[in-house]
């Protein structure tokens, strides 16, 4: 379904790019046919890239046929592109083959690519002449302003943290707030909600946030459903896909883009999105008020497909709820049958502690993992107090299904604070996104396993995002809750 | 050496280039991974391709990654194009690796191909889609203008032939007269030569002719000796090679565009520079008034480096002082001294008339070739009468060197007619131009061996050009000598 007044808000709330020029001296290197290069900006970008070639030797008499790869970490440079063949298309690998007719010329290239080091090969020239890569010039392109961010002094190993989280926010805010701007270049609505987060305490581009969720209100499945991701070019059309959770943090976005900014238009013109949610998930539960994971169809919580996402999702249910009755009360709403019903599926997810474990138990298989509880104390399905409790109690359980992604342990991370646990959150923070530092990269990654940094379920790191939005929230946690 | 003011008259001349839209239908097929589709634009072209795609399936979450090849004749469609790796740059195989971000979409190639034939392969789409190939749209471009070309009744036959060839030097006509317009895409005057004579019996866009003299004539080599061939893009600047025979080639262009036009200007402005090459070749011959190969460094003739080229560099400059001493009269200069050195050579030449042979033989060991016997006759070093019965040995001499190219056979069509024998120029004609049609070319090819249409001294047929320039002629002979 189109809202066409949704969809024209949004159009008056894109922004225009902010364009930097980045010009980096090329070698003196004299290639010839298979030789290869590799050029380094010194930290990411997103941008359009142009090459000035030189030549050496005779008047060139053939074309340069060459091909470049751009990479947003060094590891990227040492894959065997050809060999990569895992389920992700891999169109997405960054690299093309270029024939340049007319040497010496400026080989501009058209498509957009996220890096930090670009890699040139040479594949052909002729007998009568070499190359020489006179010079690299980036047009990086962005709609946060870096005069806008908010300056804040901190220790030295806090700083890189923030200084990777806000640069991982940069390259993904273009003219929506994108999940990576190497894959998918598409906004979500899960990373949207961090990305909103992070933004807040630094960039405070509000109006991005709101023109995404104009797009999102603006185009929606059959009923009003709202899609977990949509695309924006060549026209904005959402996917056909839904994830549960992902249809309701639409919620939670909504009402902290209204804390943050007060702005009533908006929150007014969306309640409605919001009520049509509630109304259109209110079938996903079964007659004891729990959540039934066939009728709610996917559920993300994680990159993790052995989870099981019964608990975690009536939990992210309740925890969206919470929101909607503020945003209503705020509206001036009754709210009285939104509490019920929060009453009634709280007393259901408390159906799920295991009182001999201490824990929450998830599915048939009542399943220990920790997104389950990390959820319900994000939902205050139980105070802080037991939540800190079952926290303690879940270090201990080496059977419980762990956090794959970067996405869980924001959660992970945020449930710490909420139980009071600043100190834990603080070292757990610094022990997973600082271990991606050390691996080089100037940005946070969409996946990141500590004890194996180059693991990867696409069947190759060639098309992994390192840059990747819903990674950028130790920018939040240190200037929210450590500054 | 640069002459600015020719250059700025070669600017003046420069065309303006025939634009003409063609459109061809795509296909319903559904195309995923790996599929390939040819398209037949009927008939050979150069220009500009844009592509329209469709997808099919969910909104394309991934680029589309594709391969397109274009072929001048179907064969080339066949090549395993990355098995190629002769001596000509691969870079000349016009093919690209090309990404798409948004579909559906129009993907415009930004470079110039020559082509009959489109291949497109897809490699990478997604899970989420397939593409459908729309429309194939061809921006065709020559400065030769087909309301112009002089319509000539022809038998079926000639007509074939002639057809192919003025589609030859349609495509070669660009903002030069071009070799070929897949390969090298440059201004020769060998091949000049020829094109100019075809054009004068089909578009006469003479003011190209003279574009072309007036670039030879305002870039030149130390010295002020004319290069073999010159770029013009980026700049104009002529190649650092020079051949014996190309050289004085551009003495008889400028004789018969004079002939053609009556422009007295042209003549007058560009007979100093045949008169510079006259100067500068003096120093090519030994105190016998022979040619010494050695000095006069490359001398062409032919694709063969076993010919040699001794007796065929002395008719060709024999045959060009002939121009030569047409033009000085002309202009009402004196002669005498060029005839008494031309008087001289000539005897020399025919001290290499071989009598008990009844041939020319040339170099030291006495090498009988067909490009002796026809560069001789051509020169005017023996008349008709002897020229027939010269040609007539020939034929019997099955040791003799043959001819590699349509350059050469052309010249040997010329040597026929020239001594009479027009009917047998116009069997071998069919016999040589029609074999490639034959095998299916709108055009007429760089290289042809009727023995072995396939066989490349390049090392595969993927570089090979099939609409080359100096295989053009048979629209001269057939409009000139038998229509």
């Amino acid at each position: 379904m189109i809202n066409k007044e949704f969809l024209a808000r949004a159009e008056e709330l894109k922004p225009v790019l902010i364009e930097e020029e980045i010009t980096i001296a090329g070698s003196d290197r004299v290639l010839e046919d298979g030789d290869e290069i590799v050029f380094d900006f010194g930290n990411h970008y997103v941008g359009y890239l142009s090459i000035d070639f030189g030549t050496q030797g005779n008047h060139p008499d053939a074309p340069l046929m060459f091909a470049v790869q751009f990479a947003e970490i060094g590891e990227e440079l040492d894959q065997d592109l050809d060999a990569y063949h895992g389920w992700i298309s891999r169109s997405w690998i960054q690299r093309e083959i270029i024939h340049a007719d007319d040497l010496p010329c400026t080989v501009k290239l058209e498509r957009r690519y996220a890096f930090r080091y670009v890699k040139i090969r040479i594949l052909s020239t002729s007998s009568n002449y070499s190359v020489i890569v006179k010079q690299l010039k980036a047009c990086t392109v962005s709609s946060a302003d870096e005069s806008s961010l908010k300056a804040v002094k901190m220790s030295e190993e806090d700083a890189k943290l923030d200084k990777a989280a806000v640069r991982t926010l940069h390259s993904c805010m273009q003219d929506v707030f994108e999940d990576g701007p190497k894959r998918d270049r598409r906004l979500w609505l899960g990373d949207l909600r961090l990305q909103a987060l992070a933004n807040y305490e630094t960039f405070r581009r509000n109006d991005l946030v709101a023109r995404c969720l104009y797009l999102f209100a603006g185009t929606t499945l059959e009923k009003g459903r709202l899609a977990n991701n949509l695309f924006v070019r060549p026209e904005v059309e959402c996917d056909y896909q839904t994830m549960f959770d992902y249809t309701l943090f639409f919620i939670d976005t909504l009402r902290d883009y209204y804390r943050e900014t007060q702005d009533r238009k908006t929150l007014e013109d969306l309640e409605p999105v919001c009520m049509k949610q509630y109304e259109l998930l209110s079938e996903c539960f079964d007659e004891n008020d729990l959540i039934d994971v066939k009728k709610a169809g996917n559920i993300f919580i994680d990159w993790n497909f052995t989870l099981d996402k019964q608990a975690s999702g009536q939990a992210v249910w309740l925890y969206a709820m919470n929101d909607l009755v503020f945003i209503e009360k705020e509206l001036g709403h009754n709210t009285l049958s939104i509490e019920a019903d929060i009453g009634r599926k709280k007393k259901a997810a408390l159906s799920l502690f295991d009182e001999r474990k201490g824990l929450f138990v998830s599915g048939e298989s009542r399943q220990v993992s920790w997104m389950s509880q990390v959820w319900m104390i994000l939902a205050k399905a139980v105070d802080a107090e037991k939540g800190r409790e079952i926290l303690e109690i879940l270090e201990k359980e080496s059977d419980a299904v762990g956090m794959n992604s970067p996405y869980a342990y924001h959660h992970y991370i945020q449930a710490l604070i909420d139980c009071g646990e600043k100190e834990k959150a603080y070292a757990k923070m610094h022990d997973y996104w600082g271990g991606m530092l050390e691996n080089g990269s100037d940005t946070f990654w969409e996946l990141y396993n500590p004890e194996d940094p180059s693991a990867s379920p696409y069947g190759g790191i060639a098309v992994h995002s390192f840059c990747h939005a819903w990674s950028c929230t130790p920018a939040y946690f240190l200037r929210k809750y450590y500054y």
